[in-house]
């Protein structure tokens, strides 16, 4: 966001940014939540990580704008975009800045397919969402209540269809969901809950491999990426 | 909104307004959803009727200038406020102001006990909120907008309760859900649903009155105003 560059202390500027998280396999070979960020190269939070964004412009829709700045900060065009919430707190630049900012936030889930950054620098990176450095203004708190809301909608949406292939094992989705809770999941009770649920149902496939006893293949019963 | 005191092209305005719901009597009895509107008394839409709200001050929170200009506009004071959403398209005042507002729009539910209009006034009304007039910018598609996520917020949360006082029969809870909904329901699968939900306990006490079988008393079985 380059707020330094018009100052205000008469109306707050609105500013639109962007939590985008994918999963990608960590040192242990365990899928893990990341999230890319961006450093600041001006003041305030200079030198700082923030989440990509910038200021709205005045012939810009919001998930308009939302999309533009990811892809000229990070490359990244994710198939949607959700609004998440508006963050506003008088005092979310900490004292580093006068200026007031408003940023209205998006989220979107990125499959490692789309998960790639276009903008090769060391000022854009991912990072693993549960080990973020201190963010510039109240960025930390941000990405916390995009994790919650992604961990709210697991629950309750085909959200996880996201991350998989169209036919997937139940080992899997139980990775993907092990992955976005950040917790182990019982197997036996896992495969009780997805079958309760009824969001997937067996292709009649099997895992092609070499094993003696190869796992069903499953799809998800409505189409992937939908998040209502 | 006073968005004709400060025009301008260069950035968008920030403007903060509250959807209120209350249940009251219709004509015929029947409780219905209630929203109240401010009349504007300016260009643009000037005599038309909107959501209360106003322009966000720069040293004002977002929900503390929700309550605000609620306050000083209706009177009214909920117990709680939650954010609904921004509205910021391009073109959400369909060419009848050439200044950009976006809006962070709050939503409340009140009791009969709050829904008082502190301000006498016949530019401050309740409307039913499904026979509203053709209001000013695109606020029908808010009020549209926080009707969807009450009625979703119905069927997993506390939210009717709000509405009841503590101890209520399962038909006045019935005749609730009926009004949010906007639709009849069986009272024999409401009464399963509910008991299913585990949301109700018997109080032990039934219905004071004169009738032969008096019906029991039910109440929340966590705190009522919950919304989350």
């Amino acid at each position: 966001m380059s707020i330094a560059t018009a100052r205000s202390t008469e109306t707050p500027t609105l500013a639109v940014s962007t939590v985008i998280f994918t999963l990608r396999p960590n040192d242990s070979g365990a899928l893990q939540l990341a999230t890319p960020l961006v450093r600041r190269i001006r003041a305030p939070f200079e030198g700082q990580w923030a989440l990509p964004g910038g200021p709205l412009q005045v012939n810009e829709d919001l998930a308009t704008s939302a999309s533009h700045t990811l892809r000229d900060t990070t490359g990244l065009e994710p198939r949607y975009l959700e609004q998440l919430y508006a963050f506003g707190s008088v005092d979310r630049a900490g004292g580093a800045s006068a200026e007031r900012v408003v940023s209205i936030v998006y989220w979107a889930l990125v499959g490692a397919d789309e998960a790639e950054l276009a903008i090769d620098s060391e000022n854009v990176q991912w990072f693993w969402a549960d080990e973020l450095p201190r963010l510039a203004f109240d960025h930390n708190q941000i990405v916390e209540y995009a994790l919650g809301r992604l961990r709210n909608k697991l629950e309750y949406s085909r959200i996880a269809h996201v991350f998989l292939s169209e036919a997937f094992t139940l080992a899997q989705l139980r990775e993907v969901y092990e992955a976005v809770l950040g917790r182990e999941l019982d197997p036996g009770n896992f495969r009780r809950m997805v079958e309760s649920t009824g969001t997937v149902e067996e292709t009649g496939e099997v895992l092609a491999g070499t094993r003696h006893r190869p796992p069903k293949l499953y799809r998800a019963t409505i189409q992937a990426g939908e998040t209502k």
